[in-house]
């Protein structure tokens, strides 16, 4: 089955103890349609300026991602992200955001795209979110990421956009801030309680969790000897999520739990490298492999 | 099959957000002992003072652990600790440390003992750790535990005594202090390569790992509401580990996965209540029914 993102398509500029890179290919969008696209087609929705290179719109193109919805503003420039990671890989220190021609952002749905049956809102502003929901005609699964920013200065918006999300993605420390909650577990069942079916935390290199109102799926992560940039980690496992469950066409308990681990995996190729160039050259192959060792890792 | 644990029986001073206690039973030996106690027979190897309040030996003698290793030092008073947690339960900031009759424990195997087969070197001196061991005649599982301290004043004595272990357990932060590895993973290969064929690595809340040279097992912690004082989780979770292992006979990977599984359920239990007042509680239906809950909550 077809999936439908709407994010932001970016190019970053990013340094880490390991190196640096300036103006390589990003956003939540691109990293989460490059994700998806390993399991079912995606469409995206996102805009750019005249400077985007036109040979990522190739590579999105290569990887079969339907970029029809990819809106490029004549003489604008591109979002771009400028962020430092220390050792410990945590939250990076953001140097400089360049909205650009994001700051003017208004997803239009094209025309044929409101039938789609999953949708991803990725994360942007909880009104446009909403925004691009109210244009969708019955979508099956609609899954929402956010940030620590929407959840301080858009919280009431956000919790609207919620009572009509399936499933909602978050980070351990914005489930906290969210609901005010220091345990994880109060934290995530509280934020059951604003309408989404699902709550997914992400962990990080401790893994993720996966909560309903009755079962609650807990997972490592996938264990590395290192990474390189973390960044779309987050959006990567979104995508492999979401293109895992589009593919297996099932929303039971069993199939999301394994959308999670391959979510999980999907983001172990991401951070392997600055932007998406190993994700880019991952192989179905390798990701099966990886999501079979990754039940011995864990079986007992 | 039958568990020598050698280490610390103390009196403990606590603070914690939700609460405080004073001189309540503590102690690496303590928490192992007990916790080992729901799968497999135990005797303790420490000492104490004087003042070591008689409920305390007849607590422990209830939970069937074999106290005749338990010195009493006649006007001697009990090693004391005093500590205090913030929000987060990381490492709780020490007070007050007392060493008292433990400042010259110098373990001595009760006749009888040396023939045990399951032997766990808590928490001490390395120095006195190989002493011990060396007194053991032929040991079918020996385990030891450390801590930064040692890690920091005592490491090459740490690292003869790994020659001779079997299982190391220690933490996340232990691990990298003592091999300068970022990576987790880079860190427990170069902890195995000092000896030990399995190095546990506790990551708290996070859950735990078990590597060897050939294999990598990593699971999540038992996801709980709320912890009420993390003292003595680690010795619990060893208890659980070893009671385990030393009940099913078995030391392949199968049995060792299920022993990590089993340890972290015990802790628990530990966290729950000052002391080992939940511990000492618990049921083998209530841990069986968590080690059935845990596998629903982590299977794929």
């Amino acid at each position: 089955m077809s999936i439908l993102v709407v994010g932001s398509v970016a190019l970053d500029t990013i340094k880490t103890p390991f190196g640096k890179c300036k103006d390589v290919l990003g956003g939540s969008a691109t990293y989460f349609s490059v994700s998806a696209s390993f399991f079912s087609p995606v469409s995206i929705v996102a805009v750019v300026g005249s400077d985007f290179p036109k040979r990522h719109i190739d590579f999105l193109k290569s990887k079969k991602v339907d970029t029809k919805g990819l809106r490029v503003i004549a003489g604008g420039e591109t979002f771009r992200w400028e962020g430092e990671y220390g050792w410990d890989f945590g939250d990076p220190k953001t140097i400089a955001t360049h909205l650009n021609v994001f700051s003017d952002f208004k997803p239009e749905i094209p025309l044929g795209y409101q039938n789609k049956k999953y949708l991803f809102l990725a994360n942007i502003d909880p009104v446009l979110q909403k925004r691009v929901l109210e244009q969708m005609r019955s979508p099956k699964v609609v899954a929402a990421d956010t940030m620590n920013y929407w959840i301080e200065n858009k919280r009431n918006e956000l919790i609207r956009l919620l009572k009509k999300v399936d499933i909602f993605f978050l980070n351990e420390s914005e489930a906290k801030q969210f609901t005010g909650e220091a345990s994880l577990m109060k934290a995530a069942r509280a934020v059951l309680k604003f309408g989404p079916k699902r709550v997914v935390v992400k962990k990080g290199e401790h893994g993720s969790l996966l909560f309903s109102e009755k079962s609650i799926f807990s997972t490592p992560a996938f264990l590395m000897e290192s990474i390189f940039d973390p960044t779309g980690a987050g959006d990567t496992f979104a995508g492999g999520f979401m293109g895992y469950l589009a593919a297996s066409k099932a929303t039971g308990e069993a199939a999301l739990r394994k959308a999670i681990v391959y979510g999980s995996i999907m983001a172990t190729f991401a951070v392997k490298d600055f932007s998406l160039r190993r994700l880019a050259t991952a192989k179905k192959k390798e990701i099966t492999k990886r999501f079979n060792d990754f039940k011995k890792l864990t079986y007992f």
